[in-house]
């Protein structure tokens, strides 16, 4: 911790904050400057949030941290990229790419079925659909509840696609891991601690998504919420940040995948369909994601997507992702990864002869 | 709903999308303008969603929603303000001013009692504290838990002050409402609809903050919640937006209060304390909160905030906020406010003689 | 300047950092902390650009300054509050309030004198009216140019209110000078640091808008350009910034005006016409404003707003604007300041016996 | 336009609501929905600005603006994309890529010619310096001026590629077009409507970047002001925005790639120097925005970074920029465009034998 007295501040203020440091058990490390005095607090992390209320003093200009608040997901205990194994096809990070695809909600047996017959013939390596939405108006459809998962676990017995799916209430942690294989939290409850706790006592791995108006840190600290817990298989998703711009939903904030890898050694996958809110725009930016290191991809995927009962405006069509997942091949190949499920794609396209 | 066709779009796309809305159950308006045709929806809400979905149909530009989407926190069916009493010196809205006033964390039973005590002293209708805090990082203080709303049960008891609590899981309710008088729901849980849900099913008033990054119309939405579900007593709360300023902690969006004002009849209390993070500023922001409509405020105060656990360097020390209600008097007075338990203060002030 | 460095980064890199900072001018003062090094670079702020690319060096991890970089708008070479004198009745900070109203766009003769009187009538002491328009769309109205400034003029004539307009090139500053009493820069060109200069070079006050997405630091980092090239007449204006909300124009950020207030001397005032974008709020928004400290309000207002060639939707008629002005003197009486014009108000009021 | 009455409003309301339209000059079309009344507003947009003003009359809710205000910008009138030619070797837009790299100043001659030499070998085919620089502080390197022009003129002679450099005040226009083949508009310069107009007046090509918060219908309302002034050469440069995110000095926005395309036929380019802030992002965003269809690329590379007079922290070294240029190709490949400067660097590269 940095402290910055203010120009002018007298001897006996800054004395009296050197002697409220050292009562919080911090060494001190004081350097006169031109203009003002700075003070370092050396020590550890107990006591911080106290060291933060010095500027209650007199002559405290500013408090400034310098420790990164996170532990387990930072780089310092350790540095390689982790990988998850969320299936046999479906491995994310270090060099292996995630392809989530599927509708937002799941809607009926029908949709489910044919959204993942078709994500899986384009190559998708794991199968997203809604049964707890979170939606900002109460009077929106809010997902089909257990019926929901149980069509997912219908889905994934016919496709072999593990099944991704959002958990709002920790209370449903049971339910959820009877059918599903990664926990999604979705960006309104990506500070909700009591859920990340919760999801820290499971071992399934959690897509955890960035809030809507989150830091890059503080992203780091939610996932460090579930790692502390016990649970390290955290993937975490850009999904795109609120800004003023409105010709789109939200923005994509790209920056973050390389920002993220220098701070962290968790995977991190890329959400275009909520991250531009138009599926004109989820091709070009799938292929951005994966230009830029990402490790993999959640998009929403409908197979009759001007009838979808929520965020229809962004779903692809089955025909167009299968052609975004034809042109992401080369460019995953360009910066090093394994193209997605190429393993697989030969398999389920060749017998099928198109 | 309002859809506008691209400029050289085609009759028989038109056709197309008048033939889908229709098939939603809706009347179309067609207006043909110099450059472009735009299409009116005509119809109640069912369908909502799937009206969204037109943008895949092709000659679509876009499609502009044009009714409010809350119905119970607008003023199309109640259009007076609404008042809520939290206590019988304590009552919200409708020129009536609450002042809620105490620490951000309950540490101890002698921390409580000494703010509860201060902030009645100066004027306060109302107790703030936290028993179960949502913290950015895992290894910040939680809270005391049970201990801490017994605490605060006890300062109730012995000052009169009514309690106001944050809640963070939906399971906490009834042990909650056995210490507490209102419900707060904090800026990170704004869109938790489960807990807002089960908020709906209880009678005592909920103060609802805005989310960090919340439009003024998500907020009434989630206020939307609760009403629908049944409870009446929803009490908004400003405290700050993120945005790119770094000086202050949150930017405080004073423009919210006339703003709600004219879409709600809900009561809007400002937060100075988060809104700025800086406890030298929450004086001058407190009375622009007054002086532009709001119906109270709830502020951070602590006995001794260079100690504080949480949020010392934007509480106040009991001297400076027994100042700032005293500074608050004759501007209430100016916007036709009852002055802030001015009858309380009197008999508070008189016996104590100073 | 503060330079942080890797956990885990070597000695090496740690010597090579030290001697790199030690070529640059700077003293050097290393604190070995728990987990990493810090090291402050002491001395005057030549090479400051230079110290930023430290970060290029291994074993870098971030560069933090430290001293603010302004110096003649800061509080450290003039403590008080400046007072910033327009004209006799026009007189600007500590404690002295300017009301600066009139039209958006001078449109004619006609509407700039009907505007004039009315807004004299009503209490302001300062007339503004813009000449030259920067306009977001190039097939706008761009203003009635120096015909414009002659109207301004005749309507100074008239009712002795100076005359605030704004300037878009620095080649028209003669021109202008030879009208009107304040340069007002708007919040597009805050950063038209050649406008900026020229100013600094005439002794006329200069009404600086923030920028639209600018921070308070560089906000004063502008005023700074004005004070360096000699011109000390600088009074700031906070306009509202932008931000994801959409219920109003722009967000009217009052945090920085106890901000601003602890970091500078300037005076600065508020404009709540462009802070909300919605006549319907400027009254709130100015009330709040006096009452959280600003030095005066510039507010839109027309003499027939529905038809206004510009800005129409956030103008006030001038009957709403001479309530508001009634309506701010128990205000601004409340937090210290004179009321404005009040002996201006006496002698108008008076003969009209109205 | 579409004018939206209030839930409740009378018959008379809406009866004056028309008369003020049809006054305007335009024809109206009434909607009456279930819960409120809409009406159309059908004809050009002369007069647009004033029915914008409709919402002081009682009974109106909103008015939404329909047309898009841009015309030579958009594509309506021009639907393909534009190519710009700045020189044999340097064509942007239509699947020809233009990587623009250099100093962000130009300091002095050694430095600038070293520059212009290694990313002309790496593969650059337009050369950028800054002799005009706008700088925050009035007290950091504001650019050498005439002398840096010249500089750049000799860099040009010897490696034959074109100058891109910054202007920013309208009065340079003769002076810097004797030097160089680009005219850079800086973010801060993009509404500083009275040089973009006498840009238009010019033929050479101007890179016009994206204002700090501008949203993309305002930068394609700048680009409209130096179309609709006669120069139709104009390339647009996403540099990042500003939000809330701190671990990058800005958002680099890549949305708004595929956005623009959607809505403009000019060729766009990025620029992940100021877009990240940090050189070590820089190539990660290079390559997502030419996967995402970006036309181009604007990189800031020093010959000696940690000691540039201004940006280093975020200037990549020429060898780095080298490693860029050969990763970019298979990528470039991939989306159809032709690879950088392949034939330049054939040609550069084979005599050289490294």
């Amino acid at each position: 911790m940095i402290i910055v007295m203010r120009v002018g501040s007298s001897d006996e203020q800054l004395k009296k904050v050197i002697g409220r440091i050292e009562e919080l058990g911090y060494r001190t490390h004081i350097m006169y400057g031109v203009e003002r005095t700075v003070i370092g607090a050396l020590g550890d992390e107990r006591g911080k949030d106290k060291l933060l209320t010095l500027n209650h003093l007199p002559g405290v200009d500013k408090v400034i941290p310098i420790l990164s608040p996170y532990k387990l997901a930072g780089t310092q205990l350790k540095e390689g990229p982790s990988q998850i194994r969320v299936s046999q096809d479906c491995v994310i990070g270090k060099g292996k790419l995630g392809l989530i695809a599927g509708p937002c909600s799941v809607e009926s047996e029908e949709q489910i079925l044919e959204a993942a017959r078709a994500v899986k013939a384009a190559g998708a390596n794991a199968l997203r659909g809604g049964a707890f939405k979170p939606r900002s108006s109460t009077y929106s459809f809010q997902g089909l509840g257990e019926e929901g998962l149980k069509m997912l676990a219908m889905a994934r017995e016919e496709t072999g696609l593990p099944v991704v799916t959002e958990i709002i209430d920790h209370h449903d942690i049971d339910l959820i891991e009877r059918y599903a294989d990664v926990f999604q939290v979705g960006a309104r409850n990506m500070q909700n601690f009591t859920l990340l706790k919760a999801l820290g006592g499971t071992r399934k791995p959690i897509l955890l998504k960035r809030g809507l108006s989150a830091r890059i840190d503080e992203l780091l600290l939610a996932a460090e919420y579930i790692l502390a817990a016990g649970n390290p298989n955290v993937i975490l998703c850009e999904r795109g940040i609120r800004t003023f711009e409105t010709a789109t939903r939200n923005t994509l904030d790209l920056n973050a995948i390389p920002a993220i890898r220098e701070r962290s050694h968790l995977p991190i996958v890329v959400d275009p369909s909520h991250g531009t809110g138009v599926w004109r725009y989820v091709s070009a930016m799938s292929k951005a994601a994966i230009a830029c290191g990402a490790d993999g991809l959640i998009i929403e995927v409908h197979p009759h997507p001007d009838s979808a009962l929520s965020d229809g405006a962004q779903s692809l069509k089955p025909k167009v992702f299968k052609e975004l997942v034809d042109e992401l091949e080369p460019i995953a190949r360009a910066v090093g990864c394994e193209t997605l499920g190429a393993r697989v794609l030969q398999q389920l396209r060749q017998p099928s002869a198109d």
